[in-house]
């Protein structure tokens, strides 16, 4: 099996769900319990919580702990929403930010706030100077992916957070589900105020997740009960699969520079390649984006048509983002970026993980000339 | 190891962990990917929600999968609050919910809904005029709890039930984290609307659960995002988890009667034990409980000196709930219930698992015997 479908979950390393059954059968105590279960329990956690805090340079208590990255844009943006709602209610983001938050903030604006969404460029990316122009006094929260999910476009985070230091009263929330482990990114020298990640898309399992939110940030929480995550996300903690994630992160942020130079050199080989046919238009812009995916089209050539004869090779990719894949439409993310509909509906997502190989590059590449070859396709 | 605290969680069944680590291994696919490693997870998804359908004899389209009974309990009370706001903003419920009810109901007052907390009686329990007399016509919503999960009172769900289905616009909540497995609850039966389920609660793994969402009935969702789980409840699938809770949820529910009658066996034995010592005062009402929680106070000895004092004999049990175990006030279950504050704050909980033995329960009364005679307490 050739697996290319990254970006839409990846396979847990065997390590993190060892360490999952691990803590699933010798410490299933609830960590709120009083007895030596229960604390044996909660100093996993604790412990948890200080491997990450080393890893992203933060601290223990800015981590909150979340059943994915959906959980975490959502306790994001609502969360800020709930509790500044008095102050104001703009939000500023993009227009192609992942559905967990588009759809989110369209909730929100059928509740009475008032979104900017951010046109981007032919690379997919927005400019400093649009958020700059974008802040109204009423604005509340800025809130952006920093790598797109289908195309790996990088957003400029850290300049965008330096903007936004001089505006103490607005929260920056970055969607970092597709960047940790794939584009490094300084939460603290950024002036982050809140950052989600999702763990199955770094090779821990799935129904794990995590929420940074600096400290002195105040959030509305969504789930309300105990006072687990210090009274942000209440309900009996998901010890093995937080055990799980914290190992997955460690293993993903070990080598990360070796690690970036092989997904590098991996997508230029598939780049290359692509770039030789004229049947293909690459999406991807080749400077500014994330080395882990690469976004083509085969205009005329049904994207699903394309999935399911690689199928036959055993290669697994996918057509735009996982959760809109089985929406048949162009890609909203592709429309954005001014492509015609012609390109935008014919899209082929390459996602890659470090444990992606060369041959495994080649082998895929064999198989789409064959399938171009086989399909009658439009030649630019 | 004598685990006495299955209330607050229990040990996962080893079938269980096998089922998730075969399904995070082999089928890690993401549900909504278009490719067949997508669809295999999606399969596994399919099934699940026909399993439980069965086993609780609903459809299969009114499960919505959740990562605990937490989530599951603010989707409901939320979720039909945002939902039905313009058509009342009152709420009936009792004063002896789990937190995760209570504080959700104490933030929906914060932004303006207004809730009645039911009082109750010495068993712990409403009656269902006490709902009918609470009843007006901005009332939209009646939440819950079926089985305290500090003292094991049963609530009259199902004549409450019956009541609301004269107010076809008022949704009936029932929150089930402590009843599934122990009480037998018809839910189409009882008029149940909404029905919140968690897994770690009967074998299965931490981080599962289930909302039960009636067909017809519409919420607003707390995540949004992709278009999983009927559109109220985003993010990638936790497949592996649902398949062990599946897996769990069928294990519990296999020889039910039997079950019942070895709990009522164990509970039986520890009531009469402790009926014997003038130390204990029994909390749990001997009549019109579940048989796996017996809830006792040993006024005069702090419960902590005895929850550790038991860990010398590798006997865990707790005080109050999981959630409000680390807080040394009074249960406030049990002030409600009418109890002074020189029983409330001495309260012990046992809560028992269809795989706890009779030689556990001896083992428990042999040593809670030693503890009051090893400490000075109140003999009344």
């Amino acid at each position: 099996m050739i697996y290319l479908d990254n970006s839409a979950t990846t396979r847990p390393y065997e390590e993190v769900i060892d360490a999952y059954v691990k803590v699933a059968t010798h410490y299933f105590g609830n960590p709120s319990s009083v007895h030596a279960l229960g604390s044996e329990a909660e100093r996993l956690l604790y412990q948890s919580r200080e491997v990450i805090s080393k890893l992203l340079s933060i601290h223990p208590s800015e981590i909150i702990f979340t059943s994915g990255g959906t959980e975490g844009n959502n306790i994001a943006i609502k969360g800020t929403a709930l509790k500044y709602k008095n102050r104001g209610k703009h939000i500023i983001t993009t227009a192609v930010e992942h559905a967990s938050i588009q759809e989110g903030l369209k909730q929100l604006e059928k509740h009475g706030f008032e979104v900017t969404f951010l046109p981007v460029n032919k690379a997919g990316a927005v400019a400093v100077q649009q958020v700059k122009d974008a802040i109204r006094p009423d604005t509340i929260l800025v809130t952006m992916i920093h790598v797109n999910n289908e195309v790996g476009t990088i957003q400029p985070i850290q300049e965008i957070g330096e903007l936004l230091k001089q505006y103490p009263k607005i929260l920056f929330h970055v969607d970092d589900v597709q960047g940790m482990g794939k584009v490094p990114l300084s939460i603290v020298d950024s002036g982050i105020d809140l950052l989600t990640i999702s763990g199955h898309k770094f090779h821990s399992v799935k129904g794990t997740g995590m929420l940074y939110v600096r400290q002195g940030v105040k959030l509305e929480p969504l789930f309300t009960g105990g006072s687990q995550e210090n009274q942000l996300r209440a309900g009996t903690e998901n010890v093995p699969g937080i055990v799980a994630m914290t190992k997955a992160l460690r293993m993903t942020l070990e080598n990360q520079q070796e690690k970036m130079e092989h997904l590098t050199k991996l997508r230029n080989h598939l780049t290359g390649f692509l770039n030789r046919f004229p049947e293909f238009v690459i999406n991807t812009p080749l400077e500014g984006a994330s080395p882990h995916i690469v976004n083509f089209s085969i205009p005329g050539l049904k994207p699903e048509v394309v999935v399911h004869a690689l199928e036959d090779y055993k290669i697994y990719v996918s057509t735009k983002s996982a959760c809109s894949s089985k929406q048949t439409s162009a890609s909203r993310i592709l429309l954005e970026m001014g492509m015609p509909n012609s390109v935008a509906k014919y899209a082929i997502r390459v996602s890659l993980s470090t444990q992606s190989t060369l041959e495994e590059i080649q082998a895929f590449c064999s198989a789409i000339e064959t399938i171009i070859k086989q399909n009658k396709v439009i030649k630019r």
